[in-house]
């Protein structure tokens, strides 16, 4: 469920786009206004704000919002306006630069999303960098960790509730005795996590779980510092359990020493319209703390203005 | 082009599926009749036959096809009929059973469908068969055959004209280099060919040629048995040079002792609405015969009229 509000009564997105350039003009840059607005609007609206707003004053949002805002806010808001598909190809983009590269980011899209919504992201990303985000991360990576990224970026998984118990029984087994052997990046271990609808996933780990007495990822983590087997297991968690993956994430973003604004922003501006509401939900049963109230204690100002009234807390 | 040929003045889907009805009716089949309307009906038209015949009489036009008619003449019927996406995931999972097994035909849906039709095929081979095409190739190969085959099926390629030069460079020299060192699984490798836009992979394998005096399908044929080795020279004739390669399936079934009808009837119904035109000039330049000839002095009876009318020369 998302946690994004948007009021019964619209303004039209003509009337949407006045108010913003309202907000950008005379001394100063009126951040409420701007927020009031665009922390409100679904990703629809904001495509016809952004199209409203070029017809009527020739310019783009995007590049006037990035004129009037800056640091985390300014990114937040960037982020949040762009349209899923076009937000999760900035974001896989930048994770494959080499002065961003962030494995993490690339699997979270790959593997949280949903296949329809990932593929609308790659059409993103070739319309907007000439190149596809398949060929972007072959050649960013290198050696298990491409060999289990990419794959997991190609896939176009079936999303069926459809389960095969005999076929979750064997490759439980096969799992199994890959990661008794250490083969960590086994073909068929790779496969099976690459090609697999969620649910016929799901099934196998659970049986797993209960034929070995032990959660794939416990046995997946005998040296917690490998970056692979990190990767393995946060591959593991996003494609059974995306509320715990995403609740972890802005645990560790919020708990820092110096909020990791990066991290925070990214899933919350991700999240809001899909399952923040889920999130949140799993975050304050781990950390008994309210999600938002975690928020408002780590941030300020508009940044902790725009993150709240899209997380739903705004009032 | 397409070699498909429509009339200008068409009957109404409605009309059409009486006079296929009227055809399957009385003593006998009116095969004829039937080669004359869906021969001559491209996808978008087939389809609203198909649900013009299901609202007229209840019943599926393909399950009274596959009654009424038999043999080669049959499949290719219900083959063409079907739309290019239904088509190729049937082909596709034809090819990843066990008894009809063929790597070649996934390789070929793979590497010559554009990337907007290989993901349709993909989208109706969920739909159809409730797994993923990704899934079941993935299960139903191994080694270096999987190693190869399941990138070229997962990937949604890039097809824009734009060639990265320096790229292309120093892609050639990487894969000589591979080459040379008889590396001919090399992960590289394989990611050059299963993630690069057709258009920079072209400039790629033209740069090796120049540089290094070979074509790469020449430097890939030091054992001309090995099957791993065969797929990779296919993949790279499929991804460079369509025509050339369905020109030589169709000469090697047509020239063999026994017409091979299978891949006959596969290169004729699912090319004949896009480049069978090129094919054939290809076909020609090669054979020194035209293609329809070929397939008139090889095929005979309904099979070889439907085949004919399809190829545009059946007058």
């Amino acid at each position: 469920m998302a946690t994004l509000k948007v009021p019964s009564q619209l303004p039209s997105p003509t009337e949407d786009s006045e108010q913003l350039r309202k907000a950008f003009q005379g001394w100063g840059t009126n951040e409420g206004l701007i927020i009031s607005i665009l922390a409100h609007r679904n990703g629809a609206q904001r495509k016809l704000i952004r199209e409203a707003y070029a017809a009527t004053y020739g310019e783009d949002l995007l590049k006037d919002l990035d004129k009037e805002l800056s640091s985390d806010f300014e990114r937040a808001v960037l982020l949040w306006t762009l349209d899923p598909a076009e937000r999760d190809a900035f974001l896989a983009n930048e994770a494959t630069k080499k002065m961003t590269s962030n494995n993490w980011v690339i699997l979270e899209i790959a593997t949280t999303r949903s296949s329809i919504d990932l593929f609308k992201a790659k059409q993103a990303y070739q319309g907007r960098f000439k190149r596809s985000l398949e060929e972007d991360v072959a050649y960013h990576t290198t050696g298990d960790v491409r060999k289990l990224l990419v794959p997991l970026v190609s896939t176009f998984r079936y999303e069926g509730d459809e389960v095969n118990m005999t076929l979750a029984k064997s490759e439980a087994k096969l799992l199994h005795k890959k990661i008794a052997e250490k083969a960590y990046n086994d073909d068929d271990l790779i496969r099976i996590l690459a090609t697999r609808s969620k649910a016929q996933l799901g099934a196998t780990l659970n049986q797993y779980n209960k034929e070995f007495g032990n959660a794939i990822n416990k046995d997946l983590k005998t040296d917690p510092k490998d970056e692979y087997l990190k990767l393995l297991r946060v591959a593991i968690k996003c494609l059974t359990y995306p509320e715990k993956y995403f609740s972890k994430v802005l645990r560790l973003a919020i708990n820092k020493m110096g909020t990791d604004e990066w991290d925070l922003t990214r899933v919350v501006t991700t999240r809001a319209e899909f399952n923040l509401q889920q999130i949140s939900e799993e975050y304050q049963r781990r950390n008994s703390i309210p999600l938002d109230c975690a928020i408002a204690n780590d941030t300020s100002g508009d940044y902790k203005s725009f993150l709240l009234a899209l997380a739903g807390h705004d009032h």
